[in-house]
């Protein structure tokens, strides 16, 4: 199995402290840890309450070794957008407290984004709120949703909906966790650890580019290298902004258009970090007009997502679009808030880009 | 109407500070505030969604004149024990959603501990988090549900299971607004205003004694005084320890045969007032025998509460009482931590109070 292989021969893990309102995460990354999980979870008891995908299973049986006898419950859960649901995490929530749950127990959440939204979510609400871990088997949950805090569920009405901010006391982010994640997810993950170098970080985003061919071939030292600089990005900001008033802004890089491909395509055509490619894409078009971008970067921006997809093309149709736009809570009588970049490394927030200058964006845009 | 006829007339609100872990809550205490509610209540748009309490329509007359204009929403809600649910709790978000909701905007709830719980938990997750006011319309709201930042559902398993620490930013306490409420309801809730003077403050205990009458008649300014010396109590032991690790726990004092004996009653023979009123009265017996409480003490605490009463007999059957009472939370091999008290203002915890203890003191207790 290849996330064993190297269980042995891990080096010293890399902390990356992410301090937010308050409460602090330690996100611990190096290759193997999870054979090692128990030097890094967290409870104040001891005890752990494990939720974990069951399409991680493989890649984490070295995590269900390292915490045997330490699980008070150990439950498997699909890992689907449509299971983010308020249902969902009280079900988590009740079957917690039917196994005995105290306030100074810890739950552990392992999978892609829905796990940790959902059980984090869990988490925030059982007894008032308790401690949780993160462990993201995803590169989108290592790169992203794991990081900062934010948890929730869906509602009919719109994505995460309901939630809360409620951080989890340590993430573990372990490369050998990818071995087995589909090559798609993998690659539409990396999207937003891309998106993190490129908003503020143009020394990680030379690196990407010099780096690429590792990353897809998930070596684990270029692996780590990117993700470990994309949470650092992250941290950052969010530890500038833990409520999410100001710069986390920026974190939204490609995610207006991106949701509005993505939901076109009724959150099922594309991925999500698909869905981010297309809405990069469109921002760069936008910046090069509004904020100077240059058509050179742009164009190696483009490059480097052309070599992580081909990723499927998306509803450009201005009738489908524009309602779902104007729908945007960002959206003002200024126009949208939108995140441009003047250059690779240096995002910054425009208040007021008009709808239609993002509709002309879309039928333009290309990843090539 | 009562709540009307002195609303000119009122004189400067008193303000008490209730810090909780960052966030902080001002109590604004005043007859007939709720006519300068605009004043008082905030939110960050300036816009409320306003959910309240249908019985206490009549005592929100003077809110909903003073907030007229201001509201993107006024719903009524059902302010039962068994409506305190999840899914109702998710419902109030969504409505909420509907109306158009954004992060700047706050919730006002309106009602009896149950509005303030339900409401206060939808605001906590709505969005990840919304301001939002209380505005108490029972007594045992004034004095307790409403002050502290708990917020929460029942879960089938038992009650308050699911919730968040969510602090109100304003609550608004007009002993006007009790013109109206049932007298049974008014007594019971005046158990909690008598227990914060017993816990922790001596020289409100003898003034409770002194005006008991005139509290009893609802006359505003002996109603005023036991209020705010009820809110200063819990706003000093809540601002000590916010998440409830250590000292808050006086606050359960009558709580643990309370809880006892509001269970056994299925939660509808015993309004909860009555049930801690059952509880008091078997924790003095238990304190004159650990404590040293001198019974001269424990008459004076009967006396008041046999005036706050009659209250329904309880269930004092053992076999009923001891599975309800080992399942307890607070029980460990020690026994049960449990609030004793010495002398009247001054109460403290004994970590191990055996079980038999309290089933002895159920058989003797008496409120008279």
């Amino acid at each position: 199995m290849t996330a064993e292989r190297a269980a042995g021969a891990a080096g010293d893990p890399e902390r990356i402290r992410v301090a937010a309102g308050g409460a602090a995460s330690d996100a611990w990354i190096g290759e193997g840890i999870l054979s090692r999980a128990a030097d890094f979870v967290r409870s104040p008891s001891g005890r752990f309450l494990l939720f974990a995908s069951r399409s991680a299973r493989e890649a984490l049986a070295p995590l269900r070794r390292a915490l045997d006898g330490r699980l008070a419950l150990d439950r498997e859960l699909d890992d689907s957008e449509a299971g983010k649901t308020l249902e969902a995490a009280a079900a988590l929530a009740e079957e917690a407290l039917a196994a005995g749950l105290r306030r100074d127990d810890a739950f552990v959440a392992a999978g892609g984004g829905v796990a940790t939204d959902l059980v984090g979510f869990a988490a925030a609400i059982a007894l008032r709120g308790v401690v949780w871990n993160a462990v993201p088997t995803t590169t989108a949950g290592m790169a992203d949703a794991a990081i900062g805090g934010k948890t929730g569920v869906n509602l009919p009405l719109g994505k995460n909906l309901l939630g809360a901010f409620h951080p989890p006391a340590a993430i573990l982010v372990d490369p050998l966790a990818l071995a087995t994640l589909p090559d798609r997810d993998y690659r539409a993950g990396l999207v937003e650890a891309c998106k993190a170098a490129w908003i503020a970080d143009a020394a990680l985003a030379d690196a990407l580019e010099r780096d690429t061919d590792a990353v897809l071939a998930r070596e684990p030292a270029a692996l780590k290298a990117l993700l470990a600089g994309a949470i650092r990005v992250k941290a950052r900001i969010v530890s500038s902004d833990p409520r999410d008033a100001g710069e986390r802004q920026l974190l939204n890089f490609g995610h207006t258009l991106g949701h509005a491909v993505e939901a076109a395509g009724g959150f099922a055509a594309l991925r999500h970090g698909e869905a981010v490619a297309w809405g990069i894409a469109a921002a760069l078009e936008i910046s090069i007009r509004r904020a100077g971008l240059a058509e050179s970067s742009a164009r190696r921006i483009r490059r480097v997502l052309s070599r992580l997809g081909p990723f499927p093309e998306p509803v450009r149709d201005v009738t489908v679009l524009e309602p779902i736009i104007r729908r945007d809570k960002k959206t003002s009588a200024a126009g949208l808030s939108s995140v441009l970049l003047p250059e690779i490394g240096a995002a910054r927030v425009d208040a007021g880009v008009p709808i239609e200058d993002w509709l002309d964006a879309a039928a333009i845009m290309k990843l090539s």
